[in-house]
C-alpha cells in the first residue's frame, strides 16, 4: 500500500512558513500544558502570548465592547429582546432588530459577498473616513482580513511567474500565501534608522531586479500602519507609491487592518490609500483590507473583515464573487461584528457613553504601554527599539554576542530563535523571532505585542532575561 | 498604465465553476430585488431558493435548536447568565460556563486546530458513533466542511499532475477546488437506475484510465449520504471501497456532512468510513468531514465543521497544522456550534425535552417532504426521480423535448439550464441544473432541496410549470 508522507504532498506546501504560530508558539502550548501540574518546576506561573495580536485572549483580557456583544447575543437568540428590553440600551435592541429583519437567522448562509445592508454600512463608513464615495458592490466581507488576502493572492498569481513586492520586515501571511500559491516574493527593505519608513527607491530597485530576473512584478503589498513595525506612512510617500504603481503597472494591496490603532494621531495620522488614489484621480487597481480583529474591537475569534475594490474591472469583480461563492459565505458572527465596528453608537445614543469609555480606555492603555515598553527596552544595552506610533507591536533590534550566534549555529537555529526560546523558557513570554518577518543579514530582532497585562512586571522580566542572556554569552554588561 | 483584466489573472481561476451559486442564483437575487417594487409584474410573490441546502434562510425558516442558540448567546455576553439563570435551563448555563472557563472570550483566536475541549467532545462523539477510539489530536475544526476539503485538496494536489476520483454527479465544491488548485478530476459515474449506487467497477476503470493517461490517481472522494443524490452506501460496498483504496494507494476523502439526515434509518442506516477502516484493520489514509450546516442543526451561517485524520502520518498532520495556522483559527461561533452538535442534551437534562421535540420535528418534516416530492415528481410525464433515503436533496431526471434542446442550443445554454431558468422566471423557484453536478451526455437533471415551506403549493407549482414547458416545446402531454 502506498503511504502518504510529506514528500507525497504538493511541494508548495513544504515551503510555507508562518512564524507567528510556529516553533515558539507550539513550545509555548507545551509549556502551558506543563503548568497545569503543580510540580511543574518551571520558573514562571503563566505563559504570556506576546507572539500574536490577540487582545481578548485569556490572561490579556482586553474587554470586548459591550455594544458589540449585546447585539451579538440578540442575534443569536432573538427572543432575548423581550427579557432584556428594559435593561439593555434601546439602540442595541433596535440595531439587532434591524439586522434580523434584513438577515433573518445568523444560522443561514448569507450572500457570498456579505449581507447587503452590512456592505452598505461599510461603504458609508469609508465615505465618511475618506470624503469619497464607496459602492457596496465593491465591498467583500471576509473571514478576517487574512482570507481576503489569501484569496486575492491566489487569483493574482500565475504560479512560478508572478512576483509580488513585499516589505521586509513583513507580516508572514504574505510570504506564506506566496509560497502556497507559488508566487515569487520580491522583497523591499524598510528603513529602520528612519523609523521603519518606506523608501520609493527600495521598491523601484526591487521592481528593476524583478525585470532583470524575468519575473512579472504584478502587485505591491503595503502594510499601513506597519506590522511588525508600527510605522505610519505620510501622505507624500503614499502619493509617490500610487504613482509608482501607475508607472510599473502594479496592483496595490493595502493592508490597513491597524488603521484605528494610532498612538499619536496628531503627529502620525492614518490616511487610506483609497483616499490618496481618489485625490490623485488615479486608475491604479487597489484592494484595501480591514478587520475587526485589531483596533479596539479586538474580535479575532469572530473572523470578520472586508476588502474594498477600487478601480477594479467589473469582470474581475465577478470572478472574485465566483471564487468567494465556492466558500459559500463569511461567518455571520464576523459580519455582524463588522456592522458594529463601522456603525458604532453616535453621541446621543444610549449606548454611547459606555462605548466611548470602553474604547477610550483601550486606546489609552495601548498607547501608554507601547511608549513605556519602548522606553524601557531602549534603555537596555544591545537593544534599540523604534517607538511605534501605530498598530499593536514593537520590533526591537537586538545585538547578540558572538558566542550566542555560535551556539545558535550549533543548534541549527537562527540566533534570534535561540534568544526567543531562552526567553520563553525562563520567563514564559512568547515572542516571535525577527527571522519570521524578514530582516537584513546579520541583524536580529523580535516582535512582541503591546498587549500584556501588568506592564511593569512584564518589562522587568524582559530586562532581567536580556541582561542574563548577554552575560551567559560573554558580553560585557 | 497596465490594467487588471480577467486575462491577467491566474488561469486556474477561469476554470472554476460553482453552479450552486452560479447563473441561476444570481438571477434569483435580481428577481428578489425586483419583487421589492409593488409593480414588479412578476407572476410570483417570492423567490424560493431551492438551489442551496440552507435550512434557516428567510422564507424556509427551519428553526434553530434552542439549546444551541441559548449557549451561543451566553458565550457572546457572559453577564447574561445572571439575567436568565432562573429562566433558561441549568444545563445550558452550565455548558456555557464550562466552555467559557476553557475558551475565555469568543472574541479571541483559539488554537488553530480548534479549542482543545471541543476537539475532545468531537473525539468522544466519534467513539460513541463508531465504537473505535478517536484522538482529539486527529481532529481539525474548520470553517464549515468546505474549508477543510479545500485545504486538503490544495495539499494533496501537485499542480497538473495529481488526479482525484470524484463521483458524477458530485457536489461542485470538488470540481471547483480541483480547478482552483490545478488538480485533474477523474470522474466515476454513479448508477441512477440502481438508486444512485456506487459501482466498484466504475471507480476501477477511472483509475485504469488515469494510469493510461499518465495521471497520478491519488485520492478518492466519496459523498455519503450523497449530494446531490441522497443515496446511502451499504457496508459491503464501503468495505470494497476501502480495499480498492489499499490496492491503488488512494487517500480516501469521506464527505459525511449529511450523516444525520436519514429518512429511513432502518433500511438505509449510515456507517462512517472510519468505522469500516477500523473494522478492517486497514491502513488506508482517511480524512472524514462533518459539519453543523446540515443535519437538523442547519447552522450554515456559523461556519462550523471538522475533519478527522485516520491513518495519517504525524508529519503530514504537522503540515496540516502549519497550513491551518496561517488562517489563524476557525470562527469561534462555529466551534461552539460543533460542541452543541456533538454534545446535545442527555435524556435527564432539563434542555432535553425541547431539544428532542425540535430535532424530531425537523427530521420528520424533512423525511415526509422528501417522500411526497419524489412521489409527485415521479407521477409526471418525462420525470423520474430516485427517492432519496438521506441528505437534503432530490435529483430528478427530466426528458426534454427536442425543441427545447434546440432552443437551448440557440441560446448557448445547456438544456437543463434553459429548463431551470424558465422555472425560475415563471414560479420564483430556483434550482440548480444537473450540468452543474455532472451527468451522462444527453441526460438532463436538476437538483432541488427538500426544504421548502408549504410543500403542496410548492409541488403544484413545479408540476404546472413542467407540463407547460413540455407543451411549449411540442411534447405530447
Amino acid at each position: 500500500m502506498r503511504s502518504l508522507t510529506p514528500a507525497d504532498l504538493n511541494p508548495a506546501v513544504q515551503n510555507v512558513q508562518y512564524a507567528v504560530r510556529g516553533e515558539l508558539a507550539i513550545k509555548a502550548e507545551d509549556l502551558r500544558a506543563k503548568l497545569e501540574s503543580k510540580s511543574h518546576g518551571l520558573p514562571f506561573e503563566r505563559i504570556i502570548n506576546s507572539n500574536i495580536g490577540n487582545p481578548q485572549q485569556k490572561g490579556l483580557d482586553q474587554p470586548p465592547i459591550t455594544f458589540t456583544r449585546q447585539i451579538a447575543a440578540l442575534m443569536e437568540y432573538p427572543p432575548l429582546a423581550e427579557v432584556v428590553k428594559d435593561v439593555w440600551p434601546s439602540d442595541v435592541i433596535n440595531r439587532a432588530k434591524e439586522l434580523q429583519a434584513e438577515i433573518g437567522s445568523v444560522g443561514a448562509y448569507s450572500h457570498s459577498q456579505g449581507v447587503p445592508i452590512i456592505r452598505r454600512s461599510v461603504a458609508q463608513f469609508i465615505e465618511e473616513r475618506d470624503g469619497y464615495p464607496a459602492d457596496p458592490e465593491d465591498i467583500f466581507l471576509t473571514a478576517g482580513a487574512s482570507s481576503g488576502v489569501s484569496l486575492l493572492l491566489n487569483m493574482l498569481i500565475t504560479p512560478n511567474k508572478t512576483g509580488v513586492l513585499i516589505p521586509i520586515p513583513q507580516y508572514p501571511l504574505y510570504t506564506a500565501a506566496l509560497a502556497q500559491f507559488s508566487g515569487i516574493p520580491l522583497p523591499y527593505h524598510l528603513s529602520e534608522v528612519d523609523g521603519w519608513s518606506t523608501s520609493l527607491d527600495e521598491i523601484k530597485s526591487a521592481v528593476e531586479k524583478a525585470e532583470k530576473d524575468g519575473v512579472d512584478a504584478r502587485a505591491l503589498v503595503i502594510i499601513n500602519p506597519g506590522n511588525p513595525t508600527g510605522a505610519l506612512l505620510d501622505w507624500r510617500t503614499m502619493e509617490n507609491i500610487v504613482k509608482l504603481c501607475e508607472e510599473h503597472g502594479l496592483v496595490l494591496l493595502a493592508d490597513e487592518v491597524y488603521q484605528s490603532n494610532l498612538h499619536s494621531p496628531d503627529t502620525h495620522p492614518f490616511h487610506s490609500f483609497k483616499q490618496v488614489v481618489r485625490r490623485l484621480h488615479s486608475k491604479v487597481p487597489l484592494f484595501s483590507f480591514h478587520s475587526i480583529s485589531k483596533g479596539v474591537t479586538g474580535e479575532c475569534g469572530r473572523r470578520g473583515g472586508y476588502f474594498e475594490c477600487t478601480n477594479i474591472d467589473p469582470e474581475v469583480r465577478a470572478l472574485i464573487y465566483k471564487m468567494v461563492s465556492v466558500g459559500l459565505c463569511p461567518p455571520l458572527s464576523g459580519q455582524v461584528g463588522i456592522d458594529c465596528m463601522v456603525r458604532p453608537p453616535k453621541p446621543n445614543d444610549p449606548s454611547y457613553p459606555l462605548w466611548k469609555n470602553e474604547t477610550d480606555s483601550t486606546h489609552a492603555a495601548l498607547a501608554s504601554r507601547t511608549k513605556l515598553m519602548a522606553q524601557r527596552l531602549n534603555a537596555l544595552p544591545g537593544i534599540s527599539c523604534v517607538t511605534s506610533p501605530g498598530a499593536l507591536y514593537l520590533f526591537p533590534k537586538i545585538e547578540l554576542p558572538d558566542l550566542a550566534v555560535q551556539e545558535a549555529e550549533k543548534q541549527g537555529k537562527t540566533p534570534d530563535t535561540l534568544y526567543a526560546l531562552e526567553l520563553l523558557d525562563q520567563t514564559g513570554i512568547c515572542v516571535v523571532p525577527g527571522s519570521g518577518f524578514g530582516q537584513k543579514d546579520g541583524e536580529h530582532h523580535y516582535r512582541l505585542t503591546c498587549l500584556c497585562p501588568g506592564v511593569e512586571d512584564y518589562v522587568d522580566a524582559l530586562e532581567s532575561f536580556h541582561l542574563k542572556f548577554l552575560k551567559k554569552y560573554g558580553a560585557e554588561v
